[in-house]
Parts: C-alpha cells; sequence; structure tokens
C-alpha cells in the first residue's frame, strides 16, 4: 500500500519480530528507535489484537512534527511523548483514504498504511478523520519501580533477543536510592541472591559474569557477558527483582 | 545484483521467513501480496528446491502490466493469475544478462536478480530469451474443498505465524452448502468435535476462544483468540477438517 | 541515524539473523554479499561483543572503492580482502561524526551509523579519525584444510539455515587430494562412515540422499537433498570431517 500511494517515498521497516499480541513490547521497541528518526517522519506502528473491535484506528501529530499512525491502543503514545508529545489526534474515518472492501482483520493494510501513505505524501492530518481529545488516547499500564533508600524493587520490562533484561530503572531511582556510584549490587530473585558488579560496558566483565549496566535507552540492565540473564537468573517479562547495596550475596 | 543493475529502483522485501523448499507457502505469499502493489511492478519470487535441473527459469508478464520472475515451479502462476493472468512468458536463457561465472545452486542471485533487475530499468522481456507457451507453465497441485449441502470438507491450505489456519473456502462455497449467515459452526477434526462461533472479526470473541472468520484474503480461516488454532486443535498444513451445520459439538 | 544523515540514500538490509557474538558467522555473510554490490558502496557491518572495550571501531576503504564501517574485530577484514585489499583505515574518533551522548553499548547506532551514512554523503575518510596501519588490524583466526594426496580433513565452517554444512574447501584443495572429477567420496564423521555422490546440483540426487557439491561461493558443501546435513550427520560448526577416495563407506 504505501508503494502504491506513495511510491516516492523510501521506506525504513524496523522489524516484524514483535511477538504477537505484545503491544508493550511493540511500544518499546518504537520508543527506542522514533526518536532517531528526522523530525516530520511519518511512522506506523501495528500490533493490534483489537482489531476489528470498536478500539479506535488513530493518526497523531507530535510536537517535533512526526505522525504516527496505528491503532489506540498504546502502542503509540510512549514513543510520542518522547517526540515532544501529542498535538492532535484524528481518529481514521475517512473512507477517501482506505482500501476498500475494508477487511475486519488486517487494518495494517487497510486503514493504517494507506493513511501513514497519504500522510507521507502531504495530506493533512484533519483529511483522515474527526478530532479527537488526546487526553483520551488508551494507555498502557506500567508498573514503575518501587524505591526507598538503600534498595530497588522493579518488573523485567522487556528481554531483548540476547536475553538481557531492562528494568524501567533510571538514574533517578538510582540517586533516590541512594546506591554508591559502581559499587557491586546485590540482586535478588525468588529463591537467590547474587552480587552482580555495576559496570559501563560489558568489557568490564569476562564471559558468563552477570553484569549491571545503564543501557542504550538509559535504562537499568541486567546481562550476562556472551549469555542471557534471563537464563541464568530465571526471568521472564513482568519477574520482580530486588536491588540493594552491602554483602550477603553470593557470586552468580 | 538489484542494487548494481538497477539501483535507482526502490525495492520492497516482502519476506525471506518462507520455510525451506515450502513452494505452496511461497506462492500463497505472492498471492496474498502481488496484487496490492502498484500495476507494472517487477516482482521477483525464489523458492526453487529445483535449482540447477531441467526445471525452467521464467519472466512472465501479466495482463495487468507486472513482471514475475523466479523458477517455473508453480510460484509464480497464482500471484500472476490475480494480476490478470499470463500474457507473455519467456525462458530465461541471455547470457548477456545474468551472473558469470553462473552457480548452479543459486539462481535467486545468478539468474532471477539480474533479469528482474534488468526489466526494471525498461528492458524488453523478450531480450531475456525465447517465448514459451503459457499453458506449458507448472501449477501446483491444489486440492478444493468437498461441498455438500451442509457440510465443507477441507484441507489446512496454510499456517500463519499466530497459529491460525486457513482454508480454500471462499464465500460461494460457504453459500453452495446453505450455511445460515452467522450461525456457530461445527468443526470435525480427527477425535475431536467443537461448535466454533462465526464471526467477522477477533473482538466478538474473549480471550482463548475459538472462532471461525473470512480472513483478509476472503478465506475461511479458524483461530483462537490470543493463542492458536493449529496447538489448540492439532493441525497442520494439509490436515482435513469437516465443518457443519447443526448442534452435536462441544465448546472447546 | 542513517534516514537521519543521509536521507536520500538508498539502504539494503543485508540480514539482522546472524547469532549474537558470532563474528566470524557474520564474517562469511559479508564475505559472500559484498562482492556484488555495485563498487563504492559503504557497507557497515556490526557483530561487536567487545562494544565499550578498547577494541577499535574503524572505518576503511578497500581497493575497488567501496567503504567498510564497523568494529575492528576480524568482521570486516575478509570481505574487504574480496574488494581488492585494505587501502586506507581510520579509527573512529572524530566527535562530530557520532552521536551525543554515545552510549557504550549501542556503537551501531551511535559511531558505526552515522560513520557510515557521513560516507555514503560524501565525506571524507580521514575525516573520521586518525589513520592507523592496516596491519594491525584483528583478524580471525581460521583453520584451513588439511590436504594430503588422497584425503582431505576440514572443520564446518558455516551451516546455512537448511543445515547445510560449507568447508573452507576449494577447487585448488580438491586438485591437490588428487580427487578425480565427480567419484563418490567417502565422508568420515566420529563414529561413521558414508559413501556420497559428489555432483554439480542438488537435481542430481534424490530426496533425502546426502550429496557434496561447490557451492555458491566456490566452497566444498555438504548437503541433504530437502533435508539437513546437519542433522543427518551430527555436525556443528567446528566439526572435523575426513574426506577420502575409495571404497568402504555405507551409503548414508
Amino acid at each position: 500500500m504505501l508503494a502504491a500511494i506513495a511510491p516516492s517515498v523510501p521506506v525504513a521497516d524496523i522489524s516484524h519480530l514483535v511477538p504477537g499480541f505484545d503491544i508493550d513490547r511493540g511500544a518499546r521497541m518504537l520508543e527506542a528507535a522514533l526518536p532517531y528518526y528526522p523530525a516530520g517522519s511519518v511512522h506506523m506502528g501495528v500490533v493490534d489484537p483489537g482489531v476489528g473491535t470498536d478500539r479506535r484506528g488513530i493518526a497523531l501529530r507530535a510536537a517535533r512534527g512526526d505522525h504516527c499512525v496505528g491503532p489506540d491502543n498504546g502502542l503509540l503514545i510512549g514513543a510520542a511523548e518522547l517526540l515532544g508529545g501529542v498535538t492532535e489526534v484524528v481518529e481514521l474515518q475517512s473512507p477517501a483514504h482506505r482500501l476498500h472492501p475494508t477487511s475486519r482483520t488486517f487494518h495494517g493494510r487497510d486503514i493504517f498504511a494507506p493513511a501513514a501513505a497519504h500522510l507521507a505524501i502531504g495530506l493533512e492530518l484533519d483529511r483522515l478523520g474527526r478530532r479527537i481529545d488526546p487526553a483520551t488516547l488508551v494507555r498502557l499500564p506500567r508498573t514503575g519501580p518501587e524505591v526507598d533508600v538503600g534498595t530497588i524493587r522493579a518488573a523485567v520490562a522487556s528481554i531483548n533477543a540476547y536475553g538481557t533484561c531492562q528494568f524501567d530503572v533510571v538514574d533517578a531511582d538510582w540517586e533516590r536510592a541512594g546506591f554508591a556510584g559502581r559499587s557491586p549490587i546485590v540482586v535478588e530473585v525468588s529463591g537467590g541472591r547474587w552480587t552482580v558488579p555495576h559496570v559501563l560496558t560489558f568489557g568490564e566483565t569476562v564471559a558468563d559474569e552477570p553484569l549491571l549496566f545503564e543501557d542504550s535507552s538509559g535504562r537499568l540492565s541486567l546481562a550476562v557477558n556472551l549469555g542471557s540473564a534471563a537464563l541464568r537468573f530465571g526471568l521472564r517479562v513482568g519477574s520482580w527483582v530486588r536491588f540493594r547495596t552491602g554483602e550477603g550475596g553470593a557470586t552468580a
């Protein structure tokens, strides 16, 4: 549909590897990628278990000048906030800018791609449908970390292809907990406790050694050098982990 | 090879995920995708277990103005029919439009991509080889459904990444069987019998509930909401399923 | 980063499927692909287990006019030699041609892609950092075959998605061993011995039959028609296999 409507617009394909139905995983991928695209880009994301229900299809403009197109299920909004926040949103209703017949199960092809392609060739956002209130957009529930002096509890937010586990824990949380610069951290997972070095880069550890580091999106991550932290510590997305200072952990 | 011969022609990469040797799966992917490309596109498809044998390499023109390039093993012809049917075919024989030395095991690189790239920059089809009779093209055997009043038997035609099972059953078959609009359907698989709702969209069912629906290519599909019908019903490509009206099935 | 810095430069994405940390697999993929790109292309490769250590980031020019960008860990050099050899190399140090802040774990995004994009829009190589001696570049250790009259021992160099096993054995080795044209070869793997036909193409064998052939990069390969040689013979990358002429093997 992009080639048919906007043949001269270059397309960059971020990924087709988001697991089925995993809106949060898709949202995190968009949050990691979209800020690096040039301002004014048109972004389409489709992870859409509610396709064909009354969940809305939307196109939004972000303050930076980008447009985002996809389902109103929380997939787009985190990335839109990183692009400066949502300034306008429309519900995709224009019959002139969708494929006919319109299937009930493949809106990526029939509604979202035509809308994105039309925006990419200069269509005004308001031509795609009626304005809706940005405050009504669906947001994903995200459980932030529990931070106390000397301890942080956080759920695994995502796990990448290497098995590295990312937490929604950023510098400010680390400071609130009063963790000293690069002291080793005790990592507690159900049934286990390990002292893990807190490093800047994998190279400060040896093969098979676990490590805590700030990843390329500024979030705390637990990895194993040349290995998988998910396998080593038995972690899945949503698993709770406790980080604390001080002694008491065996070396993993 | 595309970048070397046709550097200014945009390339859209549909998929590299067709399982090895599965010509029918590749053909169905092309049938689902090619009609949505702009008329006049050049399409290359390679699923080619017979590479290096006397199976022919071909380039064809379809009535819509598109060209399709690949092996003569049935991969292209279904899609070409959706593009209006084959109007001309040549066997790829021109030494001037292939890579030298020409390997015996990688015609995607050495023969098909050069031919497609040359067509994309305007080469006439006849320059690639001698005309052959479209009636001699290899076709895939496909077993259509068995339709009687009140019952349809069909084999699973394909299974997508979600585990949704597609059948070569279209509206006309449904009507011939006399199935009423949206009544539940009894689905019989070896050893089991379930009553499954016949819906327009996933949203009419709840998580883990099976459903029958017309998919985005107009074919009957059996899915499980947020799950896998292939796993739930133990289905593989080629498995036979019987659909009938009336009572008698447990709810899956 | 490519779209942001070099929006009008076409990008071809070879693969994201190199297994994590497998520099040799990545290097072989680049060796198989880069010679077919047009001379003067800019190639970026990132398989980078040493990211954030003192391993250098480099950009090199090859005799053919291409540039290669990535980590100095052996990933690029084999391909560069196929492009005519390395003529100049710089260490990527220019603050003006990287992303700020620069992460310690994602140099693909922060250092390599910006460097490649700047080269693609015409930046001079020397603007990216200081010249270094090509002789100091890291090279991958590769164990060549052991060739005697009548026998060749070689380790599996790579295994593709079909399970076909490739060896670093080329025509010259075959001749040194004095193997006759297309006689069957005895293949010895730990605990087993099979006589395998030596053919030009898969089509000379039947389904499930093993075969030896020269693959599309000119290397000896062991395959199973419509099957997996890795599974059939229990081979992994690095497994040693002995090939010899003469009788004595059961048919696999």
